[in-house]
């Protein structure tokens, strides 16, 4: 069916496909996939997962918890700092279903021994490079002294340790990607080994980014991988040498509403409040806010991107599309456009109530 | 009431002495005032417009349009070129309020004159410079064959010629601001000048962009203005010197999550899907993504904004805050910092159903 407004399309087969392909790299190595449900948040995408055999999905907030917990998901990570604001809603979910909490300090853990009603599984958040939450890996002794708080606490229960290599979103090849993960892995383990040695037991380690995870063929070294963006990729992702142009599983669908020969410009209807304002900067040095493909399949899906053709400006509504001659002559208004968007996490979550 | 998660917090008494201000500067021109509700999208925020006798709005889509018509508004200019997928839902609203179009080819007329059941009020959209859509604003036999197009046709009524002068989001200072107010101005009368010498008769001007009608002391020259950031103002806005930071009226509220000594850095729940990646470069040379203050008057304002500190990064759910010793000291998780918006129509977007 056309859609007749900016609408986010997901390609059923791709994302199948997309989570099949992840699941493998775990299954021969006894790895936990617990895939991370930001990108999507979408229970109907969550049934793709769960066809698949997946029990464990991590969430970005206690919102977005309580929605999956409704839909029937019982064993929850909430990946990032415990909001203390938010113990009310916190304490509601950990009396349902089996809940998993980051922290990263020692106030935040009596915190929590003192308001917690209900037991909860705690990973200590470290930070192994990305500098936006953690505990820096190289400070071994605190690192040691919050696990110990954790494990003398009776409403917590010591799950291990748990990063996120954000990094990953800044290399500039495969191979670097690969380093990146045995870097954090050995990293890592060092840490365990290091608490280990000082009787802490039981210690299991959790990474979980897109990029590297989607670039090692066989994951090793962890006990969890939480990656989340691979379900849907993206022309960051495509950038990044993580995965194919084809198996970009999402695409706002977007109405052409002018075309201006003179500049060889198209304009949708489709803009920042749609796609978000993410922009990468191209092979040719050209800021982009996304790529260009011709509905397929009755819109259900798109075709390859169309050449020389990128998003280049986006206002609130509107899109504009650099172009060529020989593609322009061919759209009219009233026709749509797949835009491939730049981060699919942020497109999303902006057109999820559209959701095709 | 503390908010415990990211609320966007709007100041009444600012949002009451923005449409004021802007109101003053047309009272006595007799130029109609038709605020755009882009920004806000909140039936409350419009009623605070209702109460100071605004009775005609512009919105950028038929789905606001159709929010707004229900709320009781019966004169709505939609901004954006006429999306013909949407043909239904335009006819459903003509048949109920007065309703305003936007068109720059004679191929979107013919389609208006076959699909239309109700007469509309039908604005050609100029382009003065900013090059998003429009008919070029030189290309004066091309305007006057558009609009003798529209004068013939039955269920259209011509109204005159509309242009945005999006090119104010680029200009270095005040100054400049007002001299593309009247360069705008001046561009348009010509256009109407050569209309009228050919002929059309009844050619209405309307301009609106919130940077030059800020800055103008008292507006000429037209017969509407659109403007529609003014209502909450932003960061952006601020730069360019078209709002004081004490008319800024709307901002995020934030949990506090963690933060780091070593790096002077806070972490804030409160990122991408709530702020937007919305950014500009300060003064400083820095890329920020909003500014930050302390809540005021139980967290239904804010102070004036923190001295050095400000929003150096967003991911899709935390804000990372770069600031100084002494402003770090003084905040602990739990605590709420209000994030003063790059671009408050994106943040607004975003947040609107938390909006208190």
């Amino acid at each position: 069916m056309k859609p007749v407004k900016p609408t986010l399309i997901v390609d059923r087969q791709k994302v199948i496909a997309n989570i099949a392909k992840m699941m493998r790299k775990t299954e021969s190595t006894g790895i936990r996939f617990r895939p991370h449900f930001k990108t999507h948040q979408s229970p109907q995408i969550g049934n793709y997962f769960k066809e698949q055999g997946v029990t464990s999905i991590t969430v970005s907030s206690v919102e977005m918890a309580a929605i999956f917990a409704r839909h029937g998901w019982d064993d929850i990570t909430i990946a990032i700092l415990v909001n203390p604001l938010e113990i009310d809603e916190i304490n509601r979910l950990a009396g349902e279903i089996k809940l998993s909490l980051l922290v990263d300090s020692t106030g935040m853990v009596t915190f929590l021994k003192q308001s917690l009603q209900h037991n909860v599984d705690i990973w200590i958040k470290i930070d192994t490079g990305y500098h936006r939450t953690g505990l820096e890996n190289h400070r071994l002794k605190d690192i040691l002294a919050l696990s110990e708080s954790v494990t003398q606490a009776e409403n917590l229960r010591f799950k291990g340790l748990l990063t996120h290599t954000g990094t990953s979103y800044g290399v500039q090849s495969v191979t670097e990607l690969k380093k990146l993960y045995q870097k954090t892995v050995s990293t890592m383990n060092e840490i365990r080994e290091y608490l280990k040695r000082n009787c802490i037991k039981d210690i299991e380690l959790s990474i979980g980014d897109t990029p590297t995870c989607s670039v090692v063929e066989e994951l090793y070294g962890v006990d969890e991988i939480r990656p989340g963006n691979f379900v849907y990729y993206d022309v960051m992702q495509l950038a990044l040498g993580s995965c194919r142009e084809d198996e970009i599983a999402a695409a706002a669908a977007c109405p052409v509403i002018a075309k201006y020969p003179q500049r060889n410009e198209i304009v949708v209807y489709g803009g920042a409040v749609h796609l978000s304002k993410e922009s990468i900067i191209d092979a040719n040095d050209d800021k982009i806010f996304g790529l260009v493909a011709l509905p397929e399949k009755d819109f259900r899906t798109w075709g390859p991107s169309v050449k020389n053709t990128f998003v280049k400006t986006l206002s609130q509504e509107h899109g504009i599309i650099k172009t060529e001659k020989d593609f322009l002559q061919k759209i009219n208004a009233g026709d749509i456009l797949f835009i491939l968007p730049v981060h699919s996490c942020l497109t999303a979550n902006l057109l999820k109530e559209s959701t095709i």
